[in-house]
C-alpha cells in the first residue's frame, strides 16, 4: 500500500481544478496524478492549457483518457451547433452547458485510475456557490460518490476506501481566486471560457468568463486572463 | 415525461447481456436502447456480437460508446500482453480478468445516456453468483449506484429517480441460461470468451468459457457455443 498521500486529481486547466490540483500539491502534500477527460468538448483549447500546467503546478503525472459523451445530452459544451449561454445561469434551472452525469463519468474514471495507481484520494474542483443549477456538483452527490466508491473497488473492499476531496465545494469564486493567488497560481494561465479561440483567449461573454470575471472583481484582484476583445466594462451579475 | 417504459439496457453480445435484453423486451415490455461500451477490450468478437444481436433480440436502438479504458488497471482484458486465465476464478481472490472500476464507469455512462433519453430504467447483466471476486458484482454496489443516481442528474433531484435493474443478480449461470432460452435466445449467437477469434469462436479454456459451459452442463441443455477446437470432455468445475 502505497499510503494517504497518492491523489488522483481531475484537472481540466481551468480556474478551479488549477487551483484544486495547487492546493493538492502545496496543501495536502499529496504525490499528484492529474487526469484530464477528454471528452469532445467544444473548448480545446482548455485540453491545450491542461498538458501545459500540469507539470508547472506540480503533477508528478498527467493522463489524458478519452471517453465520447457526445451522444450525451445536448449539451452546448458539446454541441457545436448549439450557442453558449451568455445571459447567466437563470433562475434555479439547469443551465444549457448541463451535460448528463458528466461528473458521474469523470469521477468513475477517476476511480479507477486511483485504483490502479493504490492512490487513496480522488480531488475534484466542484463547487456547490457558482453551480448550483448542476446536480453533480452538490455535497451530497460528493458523499454519495464516496459511498459507492468503497463498494465499487478491491481497495474499498479490504478496508482501504478511497476519499473523494472537493477542496472548493462551499467557496465563492472570489475566495477560490484568493487562496489560489495566495499558492502562486497565476491565473492569465487557465482557461474557463466556453469557448475560446485556439490560442486560449477567452470570449469575455459565456457564463463561465462572466463568473469568472465577477470573481476577480469581488476578490480585489486585477483579470489577468487574456480575452479576444476589451472585456465591457462592466459585469452583470446575473 | 416518457414514462417508465423506456430502458438503457448495457449490452455486450454475450450471454449474460443478452439474456437480460430478453428479459427487458419479453418480461417487462420496456422499449430498450441498448448500449455497448467499446473500451478497447481484447475480445474485438464480443463488439461485433453486439451490433448484430442488440436488434434481433428487440433493442429499439443501439449505440457504442467509445471509452479508453487502456490506463486502468493491467487487466488480462484489456492488456493483450498478458494471459486471460484458464484455471478457474480461484479462491475468494480477485481476478486478473478485473478492470477497476469497470461497472462504475459503464453505469455512470449508462446514467448519461438514460438522463438523455428521458428513459427511467438502466439494465445490466451483473451477477453475483458466478463472479463473487469482482467488488461491483454485488447488490450492495448496485444498491449504491442507484443512490447515486438519484442524486447525479436532474430527473433524479426533480423526483423521478432512474431506477438500476439488475435481474440476473442471484442466478446461477444455468438458470440464466435456462430463464434465456424460455424467453427464445438462440445462445449459438452470444459470445462470452474472453479470446474469441474474428469470427467469434470461443477458446474453451478460458475463465468465461468455462463458467459457461459449466452452465448449460448444468441446466441439461446441450452447449451450442461454437468453438475453435473440440471442448475437452470434462468441465472442470474450478
Amino acid at each position: 500500500m502505497t499510503g494517504p498521500h497518492r491523489a488522483v486529481v481531475l484537472f481540466s486547466g481551468g480556474l478551479d481544478s488549477t487551483t484544486t490540483l495547487a492546493i493538492a500539491v502545496r496543501v495536502h502534500g499529496y504525490a499528484c496524478h492529474a487526469l484530464t477527460l477528454d471528452y469532445g468538448q467544444r473548448h480545446r483549447a482548455e485540453l491545450r492549457a491542461a498538458e501545459r500546467l500540469a507539470r508547472r503546478y506540480g503533477a508528478c503525472d498527467h493522463a489524458v483518457i478519452r471517453v465520447d459523451l457526445g451522444r450525451l445530452g445536448h449539451s452546448a459544451l458539446t454541441d457545436s451547433g448549439r450557442a453558449v449561454p451568455t445571459g447567466g445561469e437563470g433562475e434555479g434551472g439547469i443551465p444549457v452547458t448541463y451535460v448528463p452525469a458528466r461528473n458521474t463519468v469523470f469521477l468513475a474514471l477517476a476511480l479507477g485510475w486511483a485504483e490502479t495507481l493504490e492512490a487513496q484520494r480522488i480531488l475534484i474542483g466542484v463547487n456547490a456557490v457558482d453551480y448550483s443549477g448542476y446536480p453533480d456538483c452538490r455535497p451530497a452527490f460528493i458523499a454519495a460518490f464516496e459511498e459507492l466508491a468503497t463498494l465499487a473497488t478491491k481497495v474499498g473492499v479490504e478496508g482501504h476506501p478511497i476519499r473523494i476531496e472537493a477542496p472548493l465545494l462551499h467557496w465563492s469564486k472570489a475566495e477560490i481566486i484568493r487562496r489560489g493567488v495566495a499558492l502562486g497560481v497565476d491565473y492569465a494561465d487557465t482557461v474557463s471560457c466556453y469557448d475560446a479561440d485556439r490560442a486560449g483567449r477567452a470570449c469575455g461573454d459565456c457564463d463561465a468568463c462572466r463568473i469568472r470575471r465577477l470573481g476577480f472583481l469581488e476578490a480585489g484582484i486585477p483579470d489577468p486572463t487574456r480575452y479576444r476583445k476589451r472585456p465591457p466594462a462592466r459585469v452583470r451579475s446575473g
